[in-house]
């Protein structure tokens, strides 16, 4: 099949690319710039696609932040820390993001010839997003069926997998999970302290899966955070 | 209602925002950059905006057209003239061009508190445009009312109408279509040529409205036109 897959550089896209060349998928894979803080991820993801040996393309989308204001990701809000659960994460909504980026990526995949998108939604997305929830996901299978001569077909192939069962997978394909990036701050390091942070930690984690991660400094260890119930308590 | 309609500086786009201001809503307008060979239409979307005293706010997503690549409006491919019954007319189409167009809309109407999305598809709109069939439209509404917390409207006031009924109801609301653009080409005069100079001129004739166009010296008279059935015979 000929896919085309969205590619950030985290480690969720990162093993689904993994897995689709593994089961031997013609891929092309898309990076998207969309005004995030840092672009560092993007960077990421073309090492990863070109470890795994398929093309990689940014478009650059980056005044979409002046666009959609009002969000931690892309403008100068404050990136809140902890768990994905509580309340302020939702300073890091992007409006509308995911609908933005499949409706690029089915673009670029009508224009290549694929039939089919990828992207790496999984079953432990949280509903503070409110375009990683499985409607979500349905609703946008019924527009690319339709949006062009011949069907796109959208494929999710993490929506029954939680972000441990992808650690686990992506490390039976020796995925390098030292080269992905999750954090949502962009530093030199991961902070260890964001919401995105706390949940690769937790999914290292739960997986047993070795976090070859390096994380900041003022982060806590693995075991504050289990002996906290991931939550921060500074 | 609050409502974030796209504007491209069209005729029919124009007519809709003047439609939608009219009935008092309170509109604002977006107006997308995807790598036209000429920008000169948002120019004159501004410029309707300011008329119509609504805020108009410009999406730069100019190298969309690399990442499409193969259709005569983001790229050097030539840009066909003629009717757009013609098989040629393919070669305009921008593929998934609505679907990215309504998703950066339907984010700017979350950020701004919009409830709802309008855009300016019509009865008369063309088979060879997979994404203005009804069925795509349909589709987006679907995936627009689960995309965020709260349900975003997607309004396209035209379904029923073609485009002489635009013609007439602009007319009727005081539009200044010689402050519209159509043309593909983007050149000092609209070509007259064109598959959507072909529309244009065909629309205010039908609609019995008066064409305060300025066409091409090498354009055809619109009585030929009508002569040779909206056919170019050169």
């Amino acid at each position: 099949m000929k896919i085309c897959a969205l590619l950030s550089g985290g480690m969720d896209s990162t093993v689904m690319v993994a897995k689709l060349v593994a089961e031997n998928h013609e891929v092309r894979t898309l990076g998207i710039n969309y005004g995030q803080r840092h672009s560092k991820e993007l960077g990421i993801a073309e090492a990863q696609a070109a470890m795994l040996g398929v093309p990689f393309t940014v478009v650059d989308f980056s005044n979409l932040g002046q666009l959609l204001p009002g969000n931690s990701l892309t403008s100068n809000i404050d990136v809140p820390e902890g768990h994905y659960a509580e309340d302020n994460m939702k300073a890091t909504v992007v409006p509308n993001r995911n609908m933005i980026l499949l409706a690029v990526a089915i673009g670029h995949a009508i224009a290549h010839e694929c039939t089919a998108v990828a992207y790496a939604a999984h079953g432990g997305d949280h509903a503070v997003y409110p375009d990683c929830r499985p409607e979500f996901a349905d609703a946008m299978a019924g527009v690319a069926a339709v949006c062009d001569y011949q069907k796109i077909e959208m494929l999710r192939p993490f929506m029954e997998t939680d972000k441990a069962g992808i650690a686990k997978l992506g490390d039976s394909l020796g995925v390098n999970f030292a080269r992905t990036w999750s954090c949502y701050k962009g530093g030199d390091h991961h902070c260890g302290r964001c919401g995105t942070c706390v949940e690769r930690r937790e999914a290292f984690y739960l997986a047993g899966v070795a976090d070859p991660t390096i994380y900041g400094i003022d982060s806590p260890t693995v075991e504050d955070m289990v002996r906290n119930n991931w939550q921060l308590n500074d």
